[in-house]
């Protein structure tokens, strides 16, 4: 009674929402816009820049995992689902935030906390979801260079929870610092793929 | 005078449908919000979250029948069209329904059996395209398990219909009765199940 | 210097265009509704299944182009980028039009003319789109199925003008007579049908 | 730790964002028309009709470069995907801009300077991705082929600069010179392929 799982299928409908939201946040100004110089868009560019590529990188590192690992099952399934949601519920709201930013309006300490809650909340669920993704690959396929992955996600996760709880408790947050300890994932990335690969005795 | 029939387009124009219905649902938050905290988007998560994930629960079933079996012919193309519909038309209301729900409106009694007659058809008509489907695909091809899912999804079909009825007699409306009956799918799935492989003695 | 043509991506981009334009159609009525009882959706129910189902029913001619020739090249894919556009901007105004239409309101002689014209120059370029294709992927591989089909859809394009002209002329308007032309699509295709096999030997 | 790329799912998410784009485009019609006669849709057609296929065209570039190469790798993607964002921030205003062509508005000098610098802009942008892209694949992979290719956009690229150049001095701005040099990439293109067959010896 086992059927096997289409690859395909999962990525062709992953790929349907991203491409869909992807267009969207890009889609909003033909709209507005009449005759339109280059003046009055550059703010507008740079929102929609930021949040087209930041919905691309989320591509790219979801188009990696499928290209690691073949193994589906229906815990896969629904981690790709509970991704694509986080995704889009956490993407859309980055662009007039973006846009707020550049028009130069003063935010209350308050609306920066939450704001800052709320982003790290977002970082941390979509790379525990992939986190969970590589270490469910790993435990049934036993490859550890999915093993490697799942943890080099939980690093990103533990870093957005330090900067949420930060935030929390209002911790150095006028000089944005929950914003600069997502600087230390670099770092700590290198030391983790550094001490992973000598431990399991692993080449680059 | 023979052509293959494509799965491969049969599925990709439903996961078009799917995902972009699914990222419709969720992207209606951005354009309002400007800065938005998290306590202002929670009850607004909750109605997009439920029918994000109703959304890909049927996009789970439909992707079980098209890994279960190769077949295609017009007829299943056919009713593959009509579940389309039938989604795309029962889910967007269900996201203003719950907004309601949690905003705490009082809803009249006849508006309330309208509600549970108008899901419990849509449930109903989703469930017997797959049951269908499932059919058709069994009387071409002769699979027991094709026969077994769709009775199976049959029993789904009898328990929308059952509720239907109690909503449109008013019986224990008040109670959610006609809601409550949706918990009987469980065991009589079960039981369905354990007599359909004793029957055909089949192995699990 | 001869690359191959991907036949899955030009149905890969049509797909798009189909899923995102039938899902459109159908999506409108989230927004609006709030709880929405039966009553009040009926009408919306039957202009958007029309207008989703005739969106189907196209998918499933350019489907079946697809399935019955794999040849692909420039004009192939010229022709269905001006189908695709065709499609688009036809398919759209036919939901208002219902809506109208059931909605009760009276119409000019005017307006039912031009109507009529437009549907029928509609009508006309989709097919004449199919027709073109066959005839095209026909001159290259000398299938004659594909001359087949490629008159099939003559057939259609001659019944479209006929209407077309007679919406001109205003000949028998009141009577709905240039929508009742459509009705010797079924007859004229079956005496097609039976000449062409009977002159080229073909078994059916 | 190679793990292969997917230029089907590079494909699949750049198909999706061209057929969502290109429907939008189109789409906007159905919710204003109640019953549109054909006179008052005629502008609209014209400005739906070329924004159409302009992306449509692009779509064919990109297309072809794939046809071309199998080569994929971190820097194509990234490419891509300013691409896909050039293409996006581009089109949808050319909609507008021919609405206001077609409806007889006069605009000052500096916005009709501001426009030719914006599409050649964005022209150059297109252009030069599928450059580098071709590059990028010809370096690695050392196809000579891929190499004419990166060139032949190169002169695109370079027109376009002119262009830009010209607008920017606002050099026969009146006569719309900007816009007439891209009718040198005809004869520019033709020699450049010209010498490009000589120089390496290769046959057409």
């Amino acid at each position: 009674m086992k059927f096997l799982h289409s690859k395909n299928r999962l990525e062709s409908v992953s790929d349907g929402v991203f491409a869909f939201a992807a267009t969207l946040m890009v889609v909003t100004i033909g709209n507005n816009a009449t005759i339109t110089s280059f003046q009055d868009e550059l703010p507008n560019l740079i929102s929609f820049a930021v949040s087209f590529f930041v919905m691309m990188a989320i591509w790219k590192v979801h188009y990696n995992y499928f290209r690691r690992t073949d193994f589906i099952d229906n815990w896969i399934i629904a981690f790709n689902m509970v991704l694509l949601f986080t995704v889009l519920f956490y993407i859309f709201p980055i662009r007039s935030l973006i846009n707020t930013g550049t028009g130069g309006v003063r935010i209350s300490i308050e609306k920066f906390a939450s704001i800052f809650q709320m982003y790290s909340s977002g970082f941390l669920l979509i790379f525990l979801c992939f986190c969970f993704m590589y270490l469910r690959a790993y435990k049934k396929t036993n490859d550890l260079k999915l093993l490697f992955y799942s943890r080099h996600f939980f690093v990103f996760v533990l870093v957005a929870l330090i900067s949420f709880i930060f935030a929390t408790l209002r911790i150095g947050l006028l000089f944005g610092f929950p914003g600069f300890i997502y600087a230390f994932l670099g770092p700590l990335c290198y030391f983790h793929s550094k001490w992973f690969h000598k431990k399991h005795n692993l080449k680059y």
